[in-house]
């Protein structure tokens, strides 16, 4: 797939010897793309299997009896709707269980606080913990204060997230969860709560990872709602000293066997073996259902897939379906399935992933070799109908593709609607009734549409050059980490 | 204060005489009442009140130490500001508590559900209840079942409560609450579980009282947030059995004794004696901090009584602020106070009850005899400007106020936009974060108006015909009951 030298001196001189418009897509590939773009706005697959992987398997965290439920429901669904070759792929996955939490201010004002333990968290002393709270604001004044600041006390990390279309404020709130109570232990704190890291109003705390790195976390650690974190916020500020209790049973348990569940349209001809990836993650986190992260992701590629495998003719290039294991905590299924690939990577001619809910789409983004983005026009022609702005060429193309992007895949990425997603989040409120039919059909129209393209094309988009960086830290160097 | 027929005629030629639009409310009243009601919509009063008692005291239910937590700080908080005669009245109130909660369904997809105890419900068995659920849509679909159909299984009565500005749709919601489990007892039920009357779309279950008319409950009764009723029904229509496990720690515990709190700015001269009543409930359900029901009611009932306090004269008719015990569990409060009266209640020229959260007024109605009708347009002239239209002459006056109504006391009614209040109203989601300060204002502005012009002037509202009606029972025919 990595065309010679002299394939791409011969593409070059092809491509400057027809006008600067020159049309990569042919014409019935747009056809059958814009076709199946408007099948998808009024399917109804989507929706049904929304429904059932929340509704009948519910939460499915890493390692928990949800999550070997969702593997077994995935690989019956992607049978059942006809996809080859579905196999599973064993993936270890960290087993933390949440346990049970309560935290109540003792003093100046007893009263009780909606948390919930933090994923990674350990738990309490048998008998709790009860101590004085210090609040700051941000993770920088945090780093500042020193072990007179806060041996044997609680650190409240009251950072208020920002609103978003795009989720921006998500960047700066959960680095506080992933990093936050290291600098905390480190100055002999007992434990750490912080403000959820998410937009909500409403008495639903925020839970997700709050380990960087896979390093173990020392202190117990807790997110309250917003509306409590006002209420320990309002006490901090009446001077008096505030005192919390927290008693928390979390635990990390040994490790789990868990999969990526695999399926294919498979391609025809000399492209066969080349594959176009669309990826999604199977595991969610235990407080909701799992609806906006990731069963719409489930859905929308799965849908999408479904939509070409019932296409007259099948795909040029493979289509291949990967529900990831464990993306909340570790990211464990797209590594494995990096790791398994080796150098098969260099068949994947594109990936995209859909994990950021069912908000519509506006922008569609890539990161391809400079030479594709003919193609990118071509297909974002058929996106601007249903409302799809065209983006840069910086796309990040998701969390679970990051080590094939990595490695030099090329990816393109649909930009959804998050000012809302970070109301249910992580949530108990991730629950499908938050899902809009019609979006969620709109991100199917517009996965298809580039999918279908990117499978029945000649020419690829060439290869990204390798990211060999070193792991983000928690150091504060690495706060503006671009991904 | 109930006039002489001979002082009824004398006013009747002199209203007579005197054009259409005979002003009754002299100008300087209207003046000091137009500079109040300015004055209040920038005060900052109301809030702080609310932050006061919903961060310091909070969740406060009838005989719960946060009851007593509510009663000093009332007491604490009118002298403070002044108020005169400061002083309570003890009321005797049921003491229920909520304990813990579980709920499952364990077939045919075993997911948890969010739940919470209805007020009065008592717990289940130690070991729970597991049994089989039949779903209703409504009350009288319960009513049509035979024990059949329900003994020794769960009844799920899933009615949807519509949204309106109004909050029309609780009427409906409420009364399976309140009624249901009767129904379902009868028919050999061992539980009953409800969809929330609320309009919240999150996971937080709305709590209120199942007892009609204080009788006691057989069976335990618990209600579903939104999503989970959701859940449920999803797997009662897959046409499997489904089958629930209850587990409940809820319990009627004996009497407490809680107290009215009441404090005046007493009046002068002749009227002195007579009292311009508003009021408000002190204690809330337990699962939020009582924001809206009734924090707001009572930050704006006292900052409506501050203001005229603080005025440069004091008002010819007393001003009566009392915060009732226990509205939320059988309105235990506004009984005693009733009963206290005796006749006194004679005194009582005009009501005012605020118990509907702090969304904005835009309807301002009125109960009061026919003669005084003339003082209603003059006051809704100085509320115009604030946007509150003119409403009818049946208002309820609410359910603190239901007794003395009852009595013959006329009342006012200030309608406030309730399309957003069923989201918040008797769940953990009622917090203060919830109110907009500046409606919270608009609100003070429009009691203060009315409160001040009916101390204020000559004449009064006469007097209601006594409503002398059976109590409202669980019977159909009592379904459509106007209050």
């Amino acid at each position: 797939m990595n065309r010679n030298p002299l394939q791409r001196v011969a593409l070059f001189f092809l491509l400057a010897t027809v006008s600067a418009h020159a049309q990569i897509v042919p014409d019935d590939v747009k056809a059958g793309a814009k076709a199946l773009r408007d099948q998808a706005m009024k399917d109804t697959i989507a929706y049904e299997l929304l429904a059932s992987l929340t509704m009948e398997v519910g939460p499915r965290s890493a390692g928990s009896a949800g999550d070997a439920a969702a593997v077994a429901w995935a690989i019956q669904m992607m049978k059942g709707l006809g996809f080859q070759n579905v196999r599973t792929e064993e993936v270890l996955v960290p087993h933390w269980q949440r346990g049970s939490i309560s935290a109540h201010i003792t003093a100046p004002f007893p009263q009780s606080l909606v948390a919930t333990s933090l994923g990674g968290s350990p738990a309490t002393p048998e008998h709790g913990i009860q101590a004085e709270v210090v609040r700051v604001e941000s993770l920088n004044e945090l780093r500042a204060l020193t072990s007179d600041d806060l041996a044997g006390k609680i650190a409240f990390v009251d950072h208020v997230m920002e609103r978003a279309k795009d989720g921006d404020g998500y960047s700066a709130a959960s680095r506080i969860r992933s990093c936050g109570h290291y600098a905390a232990a480190e100055r002999g704190a007992l434990a750490t709560i912080i403000r959820s890291a998410g937009t909500s109003v409403h008495r639903v705390p925020h839970t997700g990872s709050m380990l960087n790195n896979s390093i173990p976390a020392d202190i117990p650690a807790i997110a309250l709602a917003n509306a409590d974190a006002d209420l320990l916020s309002y006490q901090v500020n009446t001077g008096e000293k505030v005192t919390v209790r927290l008693h928390s049973t979390a635990q990390n348990l040994p490790k789990m066997k868990s999969a990526n569940v695999i399926g294919e349209a498979p391609g025809r001809g000399a492209l066969a073996d080349e594959i176009v990836l669309l990826g999604a993650h199977l595991d969610s986190w235990d407080l909701g259902t799992g609806a906006i992260d990731d069963g719409a992701g489930v859905a929308i590629v799965t849908a999408a897939a479904k939509l070409i495998l019932n296409h007259a003719d099948a795909p040029r290039r493979t289509i291949r379906v990967v529900l990831f294991a464990n993306e909340e905590f570790g990211l464990d299924g797209a590594k494995q399935y990096n790791e398994n690939l080796a150098t098969d990577i260099d068949k994947h001619v594109i990936g995209l992933e859909a994990d950021f809910g069912a908000g519509r789409v506006w922008k569609f983004s890539s990161r391809v070799a400079d030479d594709a983005l003919t193609i990118i026009d071509e297909i974002h022609a058929l996106l601007e109908p249903i409302g799809i702005e065209r983006g840069k060429n910086t796309a990040s193309g998701g969390a679970d593709l990051s080590p094939m992007r990595k490695a030099g895949m090329p990816v393109f990425s649909f930009t959804q609607d998050g000012t809302y997603y970070f109301d249910y989040h992580h949530t108990p409120d991730d629950t499908i009734d938050k899902i809009d039919r019609d979006d969620l059909n709109q991100n199917v129209a517009a996965y298809v549409t580039a999918a279908f393209i990117a499978a029945n094309i000649e020419q690829d988009f060439g290869r990204l050059t390798p990211d060999t960086r070193r792991k983000r830290s928690c150091s504060a160097d690495d706060d503006d980490w671009e991904s």
